[in-house]
């Protein structure tokens, strides 16, 4: 039994064209029009396949196969997102709920009788654009945070992920963790260069990065260019500066990823000295006595620097997430799959944030990678072969179908 | 012979009152209602003076005083310019044209008859906010850029300084260059610490850093922050922060100050490698060799992380002014006035540009500094004691006397 490739690559497309804005960049932002639009047409072809929709109280899509005989089962669940960042790729999230759609197709047209209901799940605002955190759909789904909080986010707009998902006919009734799954299986794009790199098809993910990320604001004094001495300088952004170099100097040391990717400086003149740098930091690594270690060496060089520049430092933790180890009986299953279709595989670790890591807290979890091109993500080039689409879902299917026969 | 020290603060707050926004800030840029408002204010002045204005083809006001005996000779200038930062102080500039025009009242007041034509200058522009580069009024003036090049620079809100000239009243007739002065002295607060910090009274700037400003534009490749491996990012921040230190390293090997003062990077996004930087760099130094060997050393350490990193590096030269010495004759009178009035004073190199500066280009000319409260400048605390303001012009006087005597 296989999936069909092209079926599955239709799906993908026909999804790819909704949710463009009038430059045709992708911005199916949760909780917006184009996001409606998406979600729509998902559960228009859920229905198709005759499962039972369920939306719950964050907006979190469920597609139910259930039988009079196995509903009382724990079903098996596989899903991703369907929300996007501004000016997206295609693949990202969306491969792994159009996979569950291609497998649920594949395992009705061969008539296999199901022994507990399988579940297809979409989660609301997993990219985190528009509200922050990412992973909001799950993370509340598994209680990791409060269902109002959540849903009381301001989004860089000024809307509620509340008022949004009311107005586009997505804020349901069931409550968060209304299904346990027996096992969550989630397929997802690499989204970095690995697979590619390696020439490898399919990634069996082991485990997920712990992250920590940090807003850090540094106040100095401004100063003119010309005539403040060295000595006399306050100077945040050249703070901000050794910061990053020393990250990147730990990223090295322990085999982490550290990343400086959002700054603001003021007052942002060339010839002023900075006074002010606020930046963000971002921490991984997927081993937690590593990550906590990284990060009490990152506080003692702010204190460091803090007294070497005669600065004052000040730091915000947005959030943190501890590693993840995925489910080792579930990773055999993928793992033997992979083998028995001949596929070439890798171990490898995520180095994203993913749904399947809230899903992880409440049930045996694992996942499937795909090669993404040059490892491009987040971006209109994200690209994957389609041979590698269709792998990636048979293993899927493999995985799902010897636990629901 | 003295100045009124109280008149000259007079004539200063008067002057800060004048071109404010609803918010109270200070914002007299160049060739704005706020400007013109200056302007006018300083004519009034002048005509009450008695002095016949005259105003050029980029808008440099000339108050000139001159008698049927002198007025074939080759006058003294003093003076600075009256445009500012936004939510500027109230000395900047100011200062110079305010002391100058105590001390042309003081010399009426006392009957001198003067030898030579006395003129008082306010230069357009000198700040440089609204239109890039800064002392264009000055450096037009002496023939350093193109008269036209200067009216049509496009400013940050989209008008060119020709029309805006224009249309407040202020593009004059007189060529660039009419009046070649015999001698061009200016007064100017420090706009730095030393002065204040040495507790002295009178700055004899014998020199005027050089300066290179240039504009650097990082190409590398944004990138997933969570999934692309150390090895395999070409990270335009990090390259920022790594010539970030280096400029400082550079600085404190050499005496000189160096400055990222301005940056943007893309996407700034707080989980993504930065694949674009673009800032700026200030290098002053007052000598030109060193000057010179810095800006070297500076190309190739960006050559260096350019194939280090794998990135793409472009410089723009924004501008680059060669370090000035002043005239040692004037000095020599600076220092002797000081001496002979009891006020402390030491030999100081002005960090800052000047319009004297430019004018050195065609005449000899020397600048007195007055101390500015803990070095604050382009800023509404900017602060320069009564005493100091007061001291700085009696100094002035002395020189001008001297000289049109």
């Amino acid at each position: 039994m296989k999936v069909n490739g092209e079926r599955l690559l239709n799906y993908l497309k026909t999804l790819g064209e909704i949710g463009r804005d009038q430059d045709g960049r992708m911005v199916r932002l949760a909780g917006s029009d184009q996001d409606k639009a998406g979600r729509d047409k998902l559960v228009e072809w859920m229905k198709e396949l005759d499962l039972e929709i369920k939306i719950d109280k964050i907006g979190n899509i469920f597609g139910i196969w259930s039988t009079e005989e196995n509903k009382d089962k724990k079903p098996i669940m596989t899903g991703s997102h369907i929300d996007s960042v501004i000016d997206a790729g295609i693949y990202d999230g969306c491969y792994g709920v159009m996979a569950g759609l291609e497998v649920i197709r594949t395992l009705k047209e061969n008539n296999v009788e199901i022994k507990r209901p399988l579940v297809l799940a979409a989660f609301t605002n997993e990219e985190g654009v528009r509200y922050h955190p990412s992973m909001m759909g799950s993370l509340a789904y598994v209680g990791g945070c409060e269902l109002d909080d959540a849903l009381d986010t301001v989004g860089i707009d000024g809307t509620t992920l509340r008022e949004e998902l009311k107005r586009i006919d997505y804020l349901g009734e069931n409550e968060m963790g209304f299904i346990v799954p027996e096992k969550f299986i989630e397929a997802h794009i690499e989204q970095g260069p690995i697979l590619d790199h390696e020439g490898i098809s399919v990634g069996v993910v082991s485990d997920l990065q712990g992250i920590f990320w940090k807003e850090v604001t540094i106040i100095g004094e401004a100063n003119h260019a010309g005539t403040t001495p060295t000595s006399m300088r306050r100077d945040a952004g050249l703070a901000l500066a050794k910061i990053n170099v020393f990250l990147r100097e730990l990223a090295e040391q322990s085999n982490s990823r550290t990343t400086i990717g959002e700054v603001e400086i003021k007052p942002n003149a060339i010839n002023i000295v900075p006074g002010y740098a606020k930046f963000t930091v971002d921490i991984r690594n997927s081993n937690k006595e590593v990550l906590l270690e990284q990060e009490k060496k990152f506080f003692e060089y702010l204190k460091k620097i803090e007294e070497q520049e005669d600065l004052k430092i000040e730091v915000r933790e947005i959030a943190s997430f501890e590693p993840v180890k995925f489910d080792e009986e579930i990773l055999d299953r993928v793992r033997e799959s992979a083998e028995r279709n001949g596929f070439s595989h890798m171990e490898i670790t995520s180095g994203a944030g993913q749904d399947a890591q809230m899903m992880s807290r409440i049930c045996p979890t694992a996942m499937i990678f795909v090669p993404s091109k040059n490892g491009i993500s987040h971006n209109p080039k994200e690209f994957t072969e389609s041979a590698d689409l269709e792998n990636g879902a048979n293993v899927l299917l493999d995985v799902i179908k010897s636990y629901v026969e």
